[in-house]
């Protein structure tokens, strides 16, 4: 017998009427007779609600009561989904992380996930229920509360699927796929029908906020093909699974725009082995997010110039640990470049496929958009511009690459 | 080391001021030099605006997933209030029942308590933390989420305290003590500064809303002193305790108002052995709730009158199984007796204390209330009277005790 893991986010469980529109789709699921295991995110704005609160109370909360505060957002979502599917007659039971065992490490906020156990869901599932999973949350091995990390309940229901060895990981959410470009800012911008994990993955790390990467890691790693759809209609979405040899034709296959980002300089670094290493140990351990790195050298190789992008919030932090970090090595200055936005390109191939660099250069040089930093990997370009240059950058390189002629849908189709 | 627990109710938690305050009050507790349990409640109606939930999406939830969505209400107040007590640099550790190991049999939505585990709750106490503990909830033997009935934290913090053999379970509230009738009703009455458990469960059970009747017989079973008290004010509340010899001296200690009641009269009933214990097997069987029972005999001893009083929500429903039932028996006819009320004297040695009834129905008369039923036992007399004259009878009954005499404290002072 077939299983079927869907996952339902806070928009699509936002009021009585959307809960039972997702109990409709498991219980259509199920009398198309697959086994169906259901993960669900917190209410509409819940979480951020939770936060709320503890915000009034303190601005350091112990990490250990945010996690017991936060998860209760998901196990309301799963009692009122178990009434949900029970009021329309069907079999249903919920189950919170530790009823049903799923078990991380102990390292509140974002614990990741170290096993789950079978019995109880094989059993319920036997049982003829559909079994209804609060995603986000686990407990270690001490029965403490963990959780995730924000959006990770995506990642649940990947795990749940890889565990399960369900044929499909279904992500319903309010978009309705995954697009070639933000569709707010590109509107010629076209559904992909599927995609690689390697390609969303790049997507998602470059500003596509579709969907938790870690979801997409237990995906590939466990080759599950994960399906995001919208839930507010039937339309098929975009299925992000194992690259196939059709895939491959197309270099890029999509833009993205990372916003409200700056650029911390380190110049006239001394060029010895280790430097780099201290710089983003030390970066690290202030728990400041390191985006892309960059580093050239010059004076004959003895000076580097180190630049990595961060979050625009956390810039101020990481310009005062490199300067005192560089104090101590007694050489070097640090700059920041405030204001600054990354745009990528993403796609296979994309250094062996020679131009397509040259072509996303030229298109930006045409469209007046000047570029301070550049990094390239296998799978992608990224170009750090100007914030108020950023929504016309991404639509110049939707057009240089012919994007919109993708064999996908627009936007509204 | 002395031990206290603490309880505050949803009124006290209702906002993070009030969440501040509770846990000031704790901490001045630990600074004494006590150890220190804390019980909550959910934060003001959050119980009631998950019902609500609930209801929008049916109108029969199944009773395990109702307590699962309920338990979320408390477990959101153990982590902000483990937070606050943080924020004012103290230590503090939340516990659910399922960490704490509070187990409840398996009837959901009415789970009665079965064993707590000390293991838990001694190790975290010994490290010096102020340790809180979600009201209401517990798991049974299978890990499933139970809860003890609305209002029941009252019960929690009671069996906590007599667990841990604590000096005092203090039940934080919105009303400062038990007074000698409600002060909406009757300006004069007195707080109490103690009160025996069988007179106040004798209240509780006539209509005082003050506290779980539960926790009280929890008190009483381990003899573990209750002190009810505002959470607003450092005034001393009323402590309920052991009857010693001083509070024999006073009769009637209190008078109550139980309204929105009505009698089911089940006339000409064959007065035979066993009749009565197929009507109640029969109303118990609909979850009907039964409040008081009088039986008259007539004709020799052949026939029986028996009444009893019911909510005025459920007569109607009682009407018709007495109904059916007397049907098969052939014999009698059933009346309902609706619109009235139930005013009670409670105190001690109402028997013995001869001339204490008729003080009351002679009170009553002088003041023109009609009494439908009397029923009376070793601690409480009640009348049955018509819903309107229910807070004249009250009043005219404090009077006729002389309660606004006793040794207490009358309202706002």
């Amino acid at each position: 017998m077939s299983l079927i893991v869907q996952k339902f986010g806070g928009t699509s469980l936002a009021d009585a009427e959307k809960i039972h529109r997702a109990a409709r789709r498991a219980i259509r699921a199920e009398l198309d007779g697959q086994r169906v295991v259901l993960v669900v995110s917190a209410m509409g704005k819940t979480t951020d609600d939770l936060l709320s609160l503890a915000g009034q109370l303190t601005v350091d909360p112990p990490k250990r009561e945010l996690d017991v505060l936060l998860t209760t957002g998901e196990q309301v979502s799963i009692a009122l989904m178990a009434m949900a599917i029970h009021a329309a007659g069907h079999e249903a039971i919920s189950l919170t992380a530790a009823q049903l065992g799923l078990f991380t490490d102990s390292a509140h906020t974002r614990a990741r996930i170290q096993s789950i156990s079978r019995d109880r869901i094989e059993r319920e599932l036997s049982a003829g229920k559909i079994v209804i999973v609060a995603g986000f949350q686990g407990i270690d091995s001490s029965g403490e509360i963990t959780t995730l990390g924000r959006g990770a309940s995506d990642t649940t229901a990947a795990a749940l699927a890889a565990m399960l060895d369900a044929n499909v990981c279904e992500i319903y959410t309010d978009v309705d796929g995954v697009y070639s470009a933000d569709p707010r800012v590109v509107p010629q911008a076209k559904k992909m029908h599927v995609i690689s994990y390697e390609v969303m993955l790049e997507m998602a790390a470059s500003g596509a906020s579709v969907m938790h990467s870690r979801a997409i890691e237990f995906g590939k790693k466990f080759n599950v093909p994960i399906h995001v759809r919208s839930s507010m209609t039937d339309a098929e979405g975009t299925i992000i699974m194992a690259e196939t040899p059709g895939m491959e034709a197309i270099s890029v296959q999509g833009v993205t725009l990372k916003e409200d980002l700056a650029v911390v300089e380190l110049n006239g670094v001394p060029n010895t082995p280790g430097i780099a290493a201290r710089v983003f140990a030390e970066v690290g351990r202030h728990h400041i997010l390191v985006d892309d790195i960059v580093q050239n050298i010059y004076d004959g190789g003895k000076f580097a110039n180190l630049a990595f992008s961060t979050n625009a919030s956390e810039a101020d932090e990481a310009k005062v640990v490199c300067e005192q970090l560089l104090n101590n090595l007694g050489a070097g200055t640090v700059e920041l470049d405030e204001g600054v936005c990354k745009v990528s390109a993403i796609g296979v191939g994309m250094r062996t496929h020679t131009g397509i660099a040259a072509t996303m250069f030229d298109a930006m040089s045409k469209a007046k958009v000047n570029i301070d930093n550049i990094s390239t990997s296998e799978i992608v370009i990224s170009c750090i511009v100007r914030q108020e240059d950023g929504p016309k950058a991404l639509r110049c390189l939707h057009d240089a690459f012919e994007l919109d002629k993708l064999n996908g849908d627009s936007e509204g189709s």
